[in-house]
């Protein structure tokens, strides 16, 4: 790159772009000082160029047709902040193909396309970044590609939806799922259809790609077993609570031998673990490794500009590395198979309603024995007629526990209710304090 | 850089360095992909060559001279993990003038030569990077330098010494000073002279460091105000679980307008603060700027094998940017002054003995109302005959605080201790929910 101006697009102009723009126009000296290079954004994509925008580009820049960026030369870096997967996958494989670098904020185009438009980036020899598309400003594509290189990242552990940690939070105050969500939608922080964030599908795409670039294998959004916190109540946020843990919606990837396990929902996380103490709409990541132990990285994982300074740093790095051969190419560089979701072990925490009378606990007892699911901690807690037993379970595969449930909603003294979520722990469930 | 093969050296072969050659052979596959090179060491520098190691290198690698590595062309990084500020620091200065990019684990060494060393890789074009200098295998450089480049980074707040948060981990258990220190020692987490770790020295490296790639200026060790924990008691640290908090060595570096305040010292974290969470010898770092709000990066500070993945991170950063302009540079590019100590502001914990009898408190009041400092929060604690005033104040200048202090200890009903601390929270002190 001999030129000092380099002229960039954008493919959007919303609340990210506008934000992008303005950021490269103030940090135009430290981007100069970084890399050498002054960004200049000289075409930016819309739907409607005349539409009224807080911070306005100068005219001229603005446009409604693609082929203005495509056809420009000039153009050395293009930003997708448009959202969507059609038409703005097509866009970005086109420039990719071209042999123009791209960076992207959008986690569903890299989660759903990825293979495609890595394997442009490699025929058109260029970057594509995407470190926007996964908690906004926490730089966690960067850290897991650059510096822990070397490390073998084996698990993954992250609260990567800020709406639904809001609600959570707020449930632990002591609101009711519908007026947490509902607090959430007036604060601007959940949608008018909040389905995305509380189904918990943002979460699944995020995780996939985590799961991609953590092991080097290519994880689809099929592969992710996905459960949002649309059924999660006050009696879950109350039992957690009350065994000094808190409910939080974690992503997990796990790679297990040469196996992936990735899935997204609700799980008891022990007070001491750092995910623990994220409150609000803030983000975290944990990435375990061999060399580093565990690393976390938190920060607000959505907003316009937290997003865009992602887009920017991303942007500076491709500039900044033009030319040489470090991690232009596709994150994935070997082929895992899924692991059988009910392989996976975590300790469990089990909520049964069953009647209050002699035997029962040793029916249960039994049962879970049956499935070779040993219990670390029992609470009962006495009903009218009938009992409540908040069971904790050592490390176990997720199917023998759920065997064990399917036998324990079968016994005569069920009242109905059996059911389980992991427990997130830094330590064994034998050393939680629990007496 | 041609070759796909990659002479590398080591000046020392101790914990780190061995480590280092360790990781590079085991991982040389994932480098490869990343940046297309395969790094070998070829030479390693020691003080004695025929010392028993556990991981040894091949024959002819081990040498006691530094000539070897200074005059042999084919090396194309060397990594300095041998410590100490001479000979290292001559050695590099050698070798970044001779052109050969240099990474070092050497935080006195950065903290206390930065200037000539930066001086000497710009004029010799090559890099130095130093991210194992400050908390290990947390990539906090990288981050500061390249992902956070246009965020205007004001704050630096840090748990960066991993000994000292064990210890005071241990006091909130309720073990004495002495007691946890000696824990430390057998544990091997302190050494047999724990000066360095327990005075805040180390700390004080690191803060520096981080203050000089966060604001851009050089900060000599000198401007930083150091308190270690020595002569922190088991009353601050009761008193800090009363007010909800806990007690933490705390690195800060603030930028205010285009002055600087860097210092180390014991202060008292809000238990919703990101820091409040960080337990036993973990350290972590939060940046706090204009587009980020805040990230916080979290992990083991120290170790062989998690210091030296930071080390073998940043020469595959070497290896993956030759020939660009991406942050070769000196992070140094303005220059700022240091804050006088006594501008800084924070709320402030202030703990009293005073008499106990009539009209004490409204002396008090009286001489913190006259420095300007406003009370948040007052917790008398009677003891026999005096009294334990516990005080958190709203945020005030520490000069003014200091100068209240002085005039309480005057007072005849004072008792002699009058001591403050900082508060660090990230919420104003009137939000901590006190009635
Ligand atoms: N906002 C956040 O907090 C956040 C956080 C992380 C990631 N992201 C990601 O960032 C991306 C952008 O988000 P945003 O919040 O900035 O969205 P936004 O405010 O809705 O902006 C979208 C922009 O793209 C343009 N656009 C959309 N479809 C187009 C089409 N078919 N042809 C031409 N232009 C089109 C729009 O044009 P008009 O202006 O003419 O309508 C608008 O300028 C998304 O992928 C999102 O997931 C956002
Ligand atoms: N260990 C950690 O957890 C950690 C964490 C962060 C940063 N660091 C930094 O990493 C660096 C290395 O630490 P370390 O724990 O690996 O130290 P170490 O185990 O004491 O090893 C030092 C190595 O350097 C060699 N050496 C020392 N002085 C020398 C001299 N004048 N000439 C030639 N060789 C010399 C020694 O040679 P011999 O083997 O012949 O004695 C030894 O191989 C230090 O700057 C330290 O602050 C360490």
């Amino acid at each position: 790159m001999a030129s000092v101006d380099v002229p960039v697009a954008l493919l959007g102009y919303g609340t990210v772009g506008a934000a992008v723009h303005r950021l490269l126009e103030e940090s135009a000296d430290e981007i100069e000082r970084a890399t050498g290079h002054r960004l200049r954004v000289t075409r930016a994509l819309v739907r409607d160029t005349s539409k009224d925008r807080g911070f306005s580009p100068e005219p001229g820049v603005l446009s409604d047709d693609f082929a203005t960026i495509r056809d420009d030369p000039a153009i050395q870096v293009v930003a997708e902040v448009m959202g969507g997967v059609d038409p703005a996958g097509d866009y970005v494989l086109e420039l990719l193909r071209a042999g123009r670098p791209v960076v992207t904020a959008n986690k569903q185009l890299v989660a759903r396309r990825g293979a495609e438009l890595f394997e442009a980036a490699a025929a058109g020899g260029v970057q594509l970044r995407f470190e926007a598309s996964v908690c906004a400003a926490i730089p966690v594509i960067k850290v897991l590609r650059e510096s822990l290189v070397v490390t073998n990242v084996h698990r993954v552990l992250g609260i990567v939806n800020g709406t639904t940690n809001l609600i959570l939070s707020a449930m632990e105050g002591g609101r009711p799922y519908g007026e947490a969500l509902a607090e959430a939608q007036r604060l601007g922080f959940a949608e008018a259809d909040p389905t995305e964030d509380v189904a918990g599908i943002d979460a699944a795409a995020k995780t996939a790609i985590l799961a991609t670039v953590a092991f080097g294998t290519r994880v689809p959004l099929d592969w992710v077993d996905v459960e949002g916190i649309e059924h999660v109540t006050l009696d879950h946020v109350v039992a957690a609570r009350a065994l000094d843990m808190h409910l939080k919606l974690i992503g997990r990837a796990t790679l297990v031998g040469d196996r992936v396990d990735v899935r997204v929902g609700p799980a008891f996380v022990d007070r001491h673990h750092p995910l623990a103490a994220v409150e609000g709409a803030f983000n975290a990541v944990m990435l375990q490794g061999d060399a580093i132990r565990e690393i976390t990285l938190e920060g607000p994982g959505a907003g316009g500009i937290e997003t865009a300074s992602a887009v920017v740093a991303d942007m500076v790095s491709v500039v900044g590395t033009t030319g040489t051969g470090f991690l232009q190419n596709d994150p994935v560089w070997r082929k895992l198979e899924r692991l059988p979701a009910g392989d996976l072990t975590s300790p469990f925490y089990l909520r049964l309603e069953v009647d209050d009378r002699a035997g029962v606990l040793a029916r249960i007892a039994h049962e879970l024995a049956a499935e070779g699911v040993s219990v670390a901690r029992l609470v009962q807690q006495p009903g009218d007629g009938h009992a409540v037993l908040h069971v904790v379970t050592h490390e176990a595969p997720a199917g023998r526990v759920e065997a064990a449930l399917t036998a324990i909603r079968a016994l005569p003294e069920s009242r109905g209710e059996a059911s389980a979520l992991p427990v997130v722990s830094d330590r064994g469930v034998e050393e939680l304090g629990w007496t």
